[in-house]
């Protein structure tokens, strides 16, 4: 059933949120931002997902600010977070907590987030986004992500098969959040 | 561009996440329940959607857990935030607040929220849902949003009419989030 994009006649910051980032697929490309996949074609090896679709939604992301281009060859560019941008990671974090806690299973999901530049040694986020060892909330780029072993995951549920492209595997290692994939 | 409902080889929470909540006006069906609109024909007038596509959200929030279905009267179904459900408050406030800072202007949208049951007193919630005066991030049943008059908010870009039906009118008036509209 198609829907128009815009939520005109809704008076509400999250209507005016929603008309940026509420499109399918939106925030799963925010998502493999913030995990530093900065190239079309390594986000459409992630997301699988039709080359209008992901250019549609790119091209909203960077006429609202959220995204800028940044040429890196001749002809070519990389999409990297605004300040705007980065300032979605709380939103970003916190939906993903409750698919952990209300739609994976038990143990949550796979995906950690350690706070690697804890002067108490770090450890991995608990809710909220606070670092256990040090007690503040980290900014993103003070994050390391890394994929549990499904061996590691009590979870039942989750039967699904992990993806096997690069950059699912690349992402599966400990890779600093905001840093482009190798 | 029509696009499945499932990300189905999206190994990630947040995408779990998406799967219930990633549709359009779903989120906004949220903020209404929040906001202690209960009923089909309220939740109708308040977000003027299609019957057909209010019918999908909410039995897809039913069939997920995050809304629960309560007789008020013969044959008449109110429909309820679950523990789930009301775990999505940081959120949906999140996210509304990114659209306060990046989306509306300089002075953030017209709607505040107020810690009502604060020891302190109570004040407007500041970032991350804080409430200045008592230094805590209160529970969504402690909170009283009201929409302040359009005269009081800079914000040249806003020209949007406000809504005039009887939800909307009501939501404008100071009123206690979860508590079923008078």
């Amino acid at each position: 059933m198609p829907l128009g994009r815009d939520y005109d006649r809704q008076d509400c910051a999250l209507a005016r949120a929603l008309e940026v980032l509420g499109e399918r697929w939106t925030l799963l490309v925010l998502r493999d931002c913030f995990f530093g996949v900065r190239r079309f074609a390594d986000l459409r090896a992630h997301l699988d997902v039709p080359r209008a679709v992901l250019s549609d939604r790119l091209a909203t992301l960077v006429d609202a600010g959220v995204l800028e281009r940044r040429p890196y060859a001749p002809g070519r560019d990389e999409y990297v977070l605004t300040e705007a941008g980065l300032d979605l990671w709380p939103a970003l974090y916190t939906l993903a907590r409750w698919g952990d806690r209300h739609r994976v299973g038990p143990g949550g999901g796979r995906r950690r987030f350690r706070h690697a530049d804890c002067p108490a040694g770090g450890a991995d986020l608990a809710t909220g986004g606070v670092c256990p060892a040090c007690g503040t909330i980290p900014p993103p780029a003070s994050l390391e992500t890394r994929s549990l072993d499904p061996d590691d995951v009590d979870d039942p549920a989750d039967a699904r098969p992990a993806r096997d492209d690069a950059v699912s595997r690349a992402l599966r290692r400990p890779h600093r959040l905001l840093t482009p994939l190798p």
